[in-house]
């Protein structure tokens, strides 16, 4: 096993989010359901952009937030995603080259435009997404830079790659080359009802092939309806070396076989915007796993990197997170 | 006089921002002025594009996001600009129309693209400004819409304008039909280096055309370089019918005739950005005026959305400035 040259890769959809504010009223008339991820076709998205207040535009994509996040930490890291070679496209290569991520994927140069997500944030702070999938469902296994892959510590996977019909298999093929090399292979669950719409898929992909798993609490009991958290955990750890399950405000749980590691959410003045809450603690849990820190003090840098990016607008860090790594 | 349809017109650079965190040693290196507005050219803009760090991209414009300001308190009103018909010139026009505002100005067709700020914003908060201005040069005195500036109680221009190789002529254009029309024009000086490169014809503008006038200390000393504040406040009272110069941390200070109204500053918990602090001055400045509040409470109003601002990254209010218009 050859030293790894990165920390962290991270395979996802690459979303461009536009992020407007919204009453309670704007969600309820166009029928949104409020909080969750949903997948919308491309009318819909044109439909929702137009009805839609001014509007701030940064790169998003849960995977992408993560890797920006261990970037800004100080982390080395890679993406992978899908984009089509437009302006959206450029503007998200832009952020991942500028946060120091290397980016091999090949840009489509037909085909469905690059993704956006519509994302409303009413006033507590809570935000409703809306998907366009558009490049992103054009994420292979070919796409899956072996290279790359196989030269971090961690691979990390977003559950929403499992919208994409053909990204099973990159899954798969990401995992098998990760281990081959020796290395770790993470996974976020992303959404209850992504974990709803693929459940048996991701029980099989979990217990055969993953080795961190970050859920929140929903998501966890999307996984595993029949039962309460506690069991749920029980069971989790036995399917995973470890697992990392976010609870809103009552902070995290980490699980590893029999261990409880219970850390408290960082304090936050005003929660602003939530989009990205669960990407930057996965940005800050791994960074302290790549660093060797103990497993608290990991929950402790995820629950900070958590707070910056809730305590504003958007789903990626503004102030340098470097400052975080350094207290550790 | 007809009675006024809409409260506001302003007529600026409609200008995209690309705002990201740097260092101070990064404008070192690239040799930027720090807290300055610098007009650069295409080539420099994407160089410095390419150098920048991950990117929060949204509308800007001194004016226009005065406008935006005016929209989210609950103003009527338009904005006058010219864009190109890109991708970015699309997105400037919807977020226009989405905070309600009216907007008629013709898209350039041909011609340079539609104009970028590429801000970068240091860890105290001051924001450095570098201006590629490119369809908005364009801007000519046909484009001033007779019909929105005679239909506005204030016609609101931005200093920057003058930047703009035809704009005086449609800033007098403007400036003649709102008087004809019995209204009122207000002037932001936008910049102290702006004021520096044109300042005889800043001194005609404001003692010929001008009715009420937003400047910052800086600016005001840039006007009138061989006094002090006191005496450059009396001159600027025999000027205009009104000027509101603000202090920064010190609040501001309002100027009719002899009065001198001083407001302290609203408190804000921790600058992040001072981008549009003046700019939303002016709207809530300009949505007492228009509501016939007094000169005080404008000041008041005027300072909790400078305040609101200052407190995120970007130019434009994120928190609905209804609630500040309510406490009016």
């Amino acid at each position: 096993m050859t030293e790894a040259t990165l920390d962290v890769v991270g395979i996802g959809n690459a979303i461009i989010d536009l992020l407007a504010h919204s009453e309670d009223a704007f969600l309820d008339q166009h029928k949104l359901a409020k909080g969750a991820m949903t997948l919308i076709d491309e009318p819909t998205a044109e439909r929702l952009y137009t009805a839609m207040g001014p509007v701030t535009r940064a790169s998003g994509g849960s995977a992408g937030n993560t890797i920006a996040g261990l970037g800004s930490l100080g982390a080395a890291c890679g993406y992978i995603g899908k984009l089509r070679d437009d302006e959206l496209g450029d503007a998200y290569r832009h952020d991942l080259l500028a946060a120091g991520v290397r980016f091999t994927t090949a840009m489509a140069t037909e085909g469905p435009a690059t993704a956006r997500c519509i994302i409303f944030v009413t006033s507590d702070g809570e935000r409703t997404m809306n998907t366009y999938l558009g490049a992103c469902v054009n994420l292979t296994a070919d796409d899956i830079d072996e290279t790359l892959v196989a030269s971090a510590k961690i691979t990390y996977l977003e559950g929403y790659l499992y919208d994409d019909p053909q990204a099973k298999a990159a899954f798969h093929r990401a995992a098998d080359i990760a281990h081959a090399a020796g290395r770790k292979v993470a996974l976020s669950l992303s959404d209850s009802f992504c974990v709803e719409r693929h459940r048996d898929d991701f029980l099989d992909l979990v217990a055969n092939r993953i080795d961190i798993l970050f859920a929140n609490d929903s998501e966890v009991a999307s996984l595993f309806p029949d039962t309460g958290l506690d069991a749920a955990l029980d069971r989790l750890s036995a399917m995973v070396d470890l697992a990392a399950v976010t609870l809103g405000s009552e902070g995290s749980i980490v699980v590893r076989g029999g261990e409880r590691i219970k850390s408290p959410a960082a304090k936050v003045e005003r929660v602003v915007d939530t989009t990205g809450a669960g990407d930057l603690y996965a940005a800050g849990f791994l960074y302290g796993l790549t660093n060797e820190l103990p497993l608290a003090e990991c929950a402790r840098i995820a629950g900070l990197a958590a707070a910056e990016v809730i305590s504003h607008f958007g789903a990626r860090p503004e102030t340098p997170l470097r400052e975080y790594a350094a207290l550790a």
